[in-house]
């Protein structure tokens, strides 16, 4: 387990992300930052996520000392082009449209800062996704929920129906979730 | 999503399955009933677990008249023999050691059946899991934690510290926490 006297932070808004360290039995407090997130759909998947970690981070150092520090961006990826969150409940339609049927790709970039021996990785997880064959029904029921309009690519895996489009997956499922625990926890380690 | 008129129950104890299908928003009662579950370690995985979900769905209809049932069983295989729940910290710890860095497979089997039909589908779902080398420190932690002895295999991967230790998984993820949701959906529609 990850034990420490130095404060821990978790610089994201996402509920999701926030659920899952305090999983692993993490002692943390959230504090989040407005940063732009600016891409064009053809950027490169893992250069893209890691800058925009790093990017929270630089944003997060200035205003947190002496602590350790956790930033994250997740981002979808269907046919090389990146999808973001969707704007509206018609956006939403076309992105479930897009993936339904088909793999994608989740790519969550991370960063862990270690606020007093100025020790910084960046680093990153992807996971395959393999979504079933959707109908127009179930597609326009699901957005009506409301459910995915705050979620990168249209959708949630955990504790929301998105669940029931999944057919498969390859690689760490927290990462679809927002934060790859597996890898994050060996790199805080590295951190300490 | 699943609209019926038809009572539905969940014939299992598992909080964890109960939690699965609120996710997928249905609504379902809890009714779950004592069925010895004898395995040999040697049995085939596929027909062990479908056996199982079948002797849970007997034991239910004798008590649950129409109504829709769901059971399932969860099992773990690894190098071709299967591993239950931990008798105590001991066998957790031996459980842990044979799973670290290694692969092994999580086997779910489930029982559909419609009392106003009689339709039955029994079926069942594989997920390979990858776990990272573990430490010695940290299998006992993790053991010491209380969390692995009433889980298949002595980990939990949901809302639990085990999600740590696995590096990936390939299939349905769900699977792994108790119940396949993308396939146990299809299968309650095809009943309905």
């Amino acid at each position: 387990m990850i034990q420490t006297d130095i404060p821990i932070f978790l610089a994201s808004k996402s509920p999701r992300r926030k659920k899952l360290l305090r999983q692993i039995g993490l002692n943390f407090k959230v504090k989040a930052f407005d940063v732009e997130e600016n891409f064009s759909v053809n950027d490169n998947p893992v250069k893209l996520v890691k800058k925009l970690a790093a990017d929270k981070l630089e944003a997060a150092k200035n205003k947190i000392v002496n602590s350790i520090i956790i930033t994250a961006d997740t981002i979808v990826v269907r046919d090389k082009k990146i999808i973001g969150k969707p704007k509206d409940e018609k956006e939403a339609i076309k992105m479930l449209g897009l993936l339904s049927g088909n793999k994608h790709y989740v790519y969550t970039g991370f960063a862990v800062f270690n606020g007093v021996s100025g020790k910084t990785i960046i680093d990153y997880e992807k996971t395959c996704v393999k979504f079933r064959e959707l109908s127009d029904d179930e597609i326009t029921e699901y957005v009506e929920t409301g459910q995915p309009l705050d979620k990168a690519g249209a959708y949630g895996i955990q504790e929301d129906y998105g669940a029931v489009f999944v057919e498969r997956i390859s690689g760490d499922y927290y990462n679809v979730v927002g934060l790859p625990l597996a890898k994050l926890y060996l790199r805080l380690k590295q951190v300490l």
